[in-house]
């Protein structure tokens, strides 16, 4: 038997989702959980293998569980066991044939900044902060011209082990509330520090630091060195995977606000 | 000179307002760092001395600092010595005559409780969690019943100082948006746990386990132990303090959202 779990966490509390010897990762802790709760060893596969920092309100894991269970038990139960910092949200029942990493078609990353002059103590592990004003306007500009499959060389980290530097980015969509600035990421899959990347760059668009059309000509080089810098872990949320409609996972939810924001 | 500062806090990091031999409450490091900053000893006075584990977007401090600087500098200057769960948000100078305790004319608190059947870790410590359904027209009917000028002995931990046990309710709004649960409680001040014991009562109704009516029989009766039990701290939030409108102090933002929720 195989299971669909979503998974929830406060990126914060956690030293990134992969196994470590430390064991103060994602999936040490939902391991450690599962075990405690099947009663023997279970591995886990997720969907995205996010950074230290780096939240998920929608991670999708599969599971081979060694005995059955009621479904709500595989939420209740485990949930039992898991820290405070995570949680699982669901579990459904899916076909061997269901992968959460390979089989995922899309996966969609929210970046949220706090755009003001004075940093915010409820926001701090929730957002990135900027205190100088961003234009989203020309930011736009930038997005449009990142979207689509390229070669993105220029916004992937010197430890992305991915076979091919080509992507599909479907969708970077900005947008403001009040003094936080939303950006959505919808792409097959990501390389390593690929939204951080892009976030830096923006970033310096919207600060007017660089033309929108900077872009381009960093897609077009793609060299890392050339971009800005990798922004912070802080604000990064994977926000919703995407699968074949026949495995009929639940639908992320459709607007997720961070920590205590004030909207204007 | 006298300054007002608006202060936010994440309450999950500090052992309440108040100044403790274990040094890690908000007032000990508020006055931690205005000391490394002014060069010199500066006491706090705050509006509302929050309990451990409650936040603050709005709580105001008035100080009478040692020596002159601009007020954009007792904005950046002290946040640079204070912990990333605290920051100053604004500065201004007040009159001898102003006192962030004596002459604050109302509070206002918002209590936010998730309510929904499974935890969500990025509101952990942000929200109260409440796994079965809340009717909240029927909390409605009982706030109606509490607002007003009443002896909330019924409401008031066994710690409390006040001298008197009447407070004036002026206002208890319910709001639901998706699976959070806004309570908005306004008053001229509050009793200790006054908040959280009206949140636990205010449960007990929306679960169906009390009449609407119980809430006019508990302030009757004057009697604590009649009464539910407190509420969680973890949800609740500080969230204005109102003065005479002479003394110019910034409005508290309109809307606030606790942490990462899913609004439906």
């Amino acid at each position: 038997m195989r299971l669909a779990l979503g998974l929830q966490y406060d990126g914060a509390a956690f030293h990134g989702w992969q196994r470590q010897p430390d064991g103060n990762t994602v999936q040490d802790a939902l391991e450690r959980a599962l075990a405690q709760f099947a009663g023997g060893a279970v591995p886990t596969v997720c969907a995205g293998r996010t950074d230290a920092g780096v939240h998920a309100t929608f991670q999708v894991v599969h599971i081979d569980p060694p005995a059955a269970r009621p479904l709500t038990a595989w939420v209740r139960g485990v949930n039992r066991f898991l820290p405070e910092a995570a949680a699982v949200r669901w579990a459904i029942e899916v076909p061997p044939a269901f992968h959460a990493r390979f089989g995922a078609t899309s996966r969609r990353y929210d970046y949220w900044l706090l755009n003001e002059p004075v940093r915010s103590p409820l926001l701090a592990r929730r957002t990135g902060w900027l205190a100088r004003p961003l234009a989203v306007a020309p930011m736009r500009e930038a997005a449009a011209l990142l979207v689509g499959r390229h070669d993105f060389s220029a916004f992937r980290s010197a430890e992305c082990q991915a076979a091919s530097p080509v992507r599909d980015l479907r969708e970077l969509a900005i947008e403001r509330f009040g003094s936080l600035v939303r950006l959505r990421f919808v792409a097959n899959a990501f390389l390593h520090h690929m939204v951080r990347n892009l976030v830096g760059t923006l970033v310096y668009v919207g600060l007017g630091r660089r033309p929108p059309q900077w872009a381009a000509e960093l897609l077009q080089g793609r060299d890392r060195s050339a971009a800005a810098p990798t922004f912070a872990a802080a604000g990064l949320y994977l926000t919703g995977v995407e699968y074949d409609a026949a495995f009929g996972l639940p639908a992320p939810p459709d607007e997720i606000a961070p920590a205590c924001g004030e909207r204007a």
